[in-house]
C-alpha cells in the first residue's frame, strides 16, 4: 500500500496518526463495543468526546469560556447566509471585505438580508491577486459586523495582518487556514470554518461565537429552529443528531495538533518553512514558474503558480501524478497549478514536491 | 473485543461487513493511496462513488430516473423547514398528518411559512398511541402537499398502510423506517430521511424528489442558495463539499442491503420476523410487559413497552447492560423501554433480547 503525496485543496490530507486511530477503533470505540458511528449522541461516551472537542478547540485557539463552540453542517456556504440571516434584521447593514471567490459568494447571500458595503480587491479581469492594505479599509462604523475571508483557497492569497475595523464586530471565514497559525482572538466576534482543510473531514462546520456577539443575534423564535445560532448554542449543538463521525475525526485531529505538533505556534513555524521552500522554488526558477499573487499577500496554505502554457501545465500535472503527487490542478475558474499545503502535509511532502518541480524545470526549460 | 448488542435508536448499529470494509480501506480507498476522507469531492473516484450511491438508492427503492436523489445535511429537522420554505409561497397551504413527536415538530416549522391543516392522533395526555384510519383523513384537495411520518421512533408506531390523500403530493419523513420494507413509490412525491437509523451514520440526509414535484418548488434565486432543493438537484449535490465519509458509509450500507440481504422484500421478511418475536414476548408475558401502542399501529422498527414501575424499568435496563444489551432506555419524554431494531440488527440479536426479557420476567414477576 503506497500513500499518495496529497495536495488536495479540500477534502485534504489527514494526519496518519488520526487515520490509524480511526482504523483501530472502528469496531470498538473507547471500549463501548461499538463504532463511534453506532453510539447514541445522547450517551455519556459521545457527549464526553463532543465536549472534549470543544475544549481542545478553545485551548488551541486560546479562547475563554466566553466563546461558544458550535458544531454545524452545510459547510461555509451555509454560513454565508446564516450570518446575515441571524444579524441583518431591522435594516441593519454590514461591510464585506472581498478578497476572492468565496468572499464574493458570501456577499451574494448577505444581500438577500440587508444593505451591504463591499470593499473589494477584484481586478478588472475578475481575478484577485492581493489583500488590501489597512489604509484602503474605510469602514462604516455603524456596520453590524465586518466580514472577511482570512485565506483565499482559489487565488492563493492570505491576510498577513489582522485589520483594524473601527470597533465593528469582525466575522471571519477561516475555512482554509484555521489553526495554521495563532490568531488574535480579541479582535474577532465570530469565526467559521468547514473542517475539511485543516481540521478533519467534510461534514462538520466549526462556528465559534463570542457571547456578546451571540447576544445580538436574531431571536430564536423568528427563524427556523435549525437556522438560529441560539438553537445550537443553547443545546450545545445537540438539538438534533450531530455529524458524530466527522466530530470524532475532528477530535483526533485537534489532539494531533495540540499534543503531537505542540500547538499553533509550532504549527505556524512548520507552515512558514513549508511555504518558504515552495515559494523559493518558484522565485528561483528564472520565470519558469510564475506566482500571480502579490508577494506580501501570498498564502501559506495554497501556493498557486503558472507555467508558460496550459499544455505545459497539463504535462506537469500528469508527470506529477506518475510520481505519486496528486491534487495539484488549479481551480477550474483560474487554471494553473495549486499546491494546498494544509497542516497535515508536513515538510517531507513539500521537499518531494520541490524535487519534482526542479526536475521538471530542468527538462522543460 | 466484544461487540455490544446495540439497540440504539439512532445513531444505531451498522452491519459488521460495512465496518470491516471501512476499516480495511481507511488508509487506501479504492487504490487511491488515500482515505475516502482525503479525496477531493471533484475527483473522478469520489464522483463515481457518489453517483453509484444514488443508483443503489434508486434500485433499492424501485425509483426511475424521474426521481432526483439528493445528499443533504442537517438531519430531518432541517427538512422540517426546507419543505415548507421551498413549497409554501404565494399563500399556498399544506396538510400535516401528525402521529408523533417529530410530525409535531415539522408542523411548528411549517407554520412559519404558510397555512397548515393538521390531522392529529395526539391523545389528551399528549401521548400518541396510534396511526389514523383512512376514513379519518379528510384532506383539503387544494393542499400543496400532504406531510406524514411513516414511523414514530419515540412512540413506537408505524403506518401499516399507505394513505390515499386525494391527489395531493405526498411528502413523507421516512427517517426511522426507510428501506425496512418496500414502499409504493408511485404514491409519493418527496421523501426524506436522516441516514443514522437504517442507512448509515449521521451526517447525511437523504432527500428524493420526483421531477414533477421539484418543478413546483420555489425558484432558486428567491432562497438562500443552500436552502433551495434546485441547488442540490442542478448540481448533483456537489454545489459545495458534501459529507463524503457519511455518503461512503451509506454506499457500503446500501450494497449490504442490496447484495447481502437481497433487497427490500427480503429485508421486510427479516424485519417482520424480528418484530413478531419481540411483540410475542410482550403479549405472552401475562401483563408483565405492556405495549402502549394499538396493535395494528405497532412499529416494526421501535418496539416500546412498559414494566410495572419506573424502578423495575431501571433494573431492567441495568441488568440488560450487564448482559451486553445497550440502548434500550425509552425516550426521555415517554420513559419505559424501547428496542430499536433497525435493519442492521438481525434476528440473532432479537433472540438474545427475548431470552433476557424472559429471564428477567421469571425472576421478577
Amino acid at each position: 500500500m503506497k500513500r499518495a503525496i496529497n495536495f488536495n485543496a479540500g477534502p485534504a490530507a489527514l494526519p496518519m496518526e488520526v487515520l490509524l486511530k480511526a482504523q483501530e477503533e472502528m469496531l470498538d470505540w473507547r471500549g463501548t463495543g461499538m463504532s463511534v458511528m453506532e453510539v447514541s449522541h445522547r450517551s455519556s461516551e459521545y457527549e464526553a468526546m463532543h465536549n472534549e472537542s470543544q475544549e481542545l478547540f478553545r485551548k488551541l485557539a486560546g479562547m475563554g469560556p466566553e466563546w461558544k463552540i458550535l458544531f454545524m453542517t452545510g459547510g461555509a456556504s451555509t454560513q454565508f447566509f446564516m450570518v446575515p440571516m441571524n444579524y441583518l434584521f431591522r435594516e441593519r447593514k454590514a461591510t464585506y471585505i472581498v478578497t476572492g471567490h468565496w468572499g464574493k459568494a458570501a456577499v451574494k447571500e448577505a444581500k438577500r438580508f440587508g444593505s451591504i458595503d463591499v470593499i473589494s480587491t477584484e481586478n478588472e479581469d475578475g481575478s484577485f491577486t492581493r489583500i488590501p492594505k489597512q489604509e484602503e479599509l474605510r469602514i462604516d462604523p455603524t456596520s453590524t459586523y465586518v466580514h472577511m475571508t482570512s485565506n483565499n483557497t482559489i487565488y492563493g492569497s492570505q491576510w498577513q495582518y489582522w485589520p483594524e475595523v473601527g470597533g465593528a464586530p469582525l466575522v471571519c471565514d477561516m475555512s482554509s487556514d484555521i489553526f495554521s497559525r495563532p490568531f488574535p482572538v480579541d479582535k474577532l466576534a465570530l469565526i467559521y470554518a468547514g473542517a475539511q482543510k485543516n481540521l478533519g473531514p467534510s461534514g462538520v462546520t466549526l462556528v465559534a461565537i463570542r457571547d456578546d456577539f451571540l447576544y445580538l443575534a436574531q431571536e430564536q423564535s423568528k427563524l427556523p429552529t435549525m437556522l438560529s445560532y441560539r438553537t445550537f448554542s443553547e443545546n450545545n449543538s445537540l438539538y438534533n443528531t450531530p455529524p458524530c463521525f466527522s466530530i470524532y475525526i475532528l477530535n483526533l485531529t485537534l489532539k494531533w495538533l495540540l499534543y503531537s505538533i505542540g500547538g499553533l505556534e509550532n504549527m505556524q513555524k512548520i507552515n512558514e518553512e513549508k511555504a518558504r521552500i515552495l515559494y523559493e522554488a518558484i522565485d528561483s526558477s528564472e520565470g519558469f514558474y510564475r506566482g500571480p499573487v502579490e508577494k506580501e499577500s501570498r498564502s501559506q496554505m495554497n501556493v498557486v503558480f503558472r507555467l508558460k502554457t496550459p499544455e505545459m501545465e497539463d504535462a506537469f500535472i500528469k508527470q506529477a501524478k506518475s510520481a505519486g503527487i496528486i491534487g495539484i490542478r488549479g481551480h477550474r475558474s483560474t487554471g494553473g497549478i495549486r499546491f494546498s499545503i494544509y497542516n497535515a502535509n508536513l515538510v517531507d511532502n513539500i521537499r518531494k514536491a520541490v524535487e519534482f518541480m526542479e526536475e521538471f524545470r530542468l527538462i522543460n526549460r
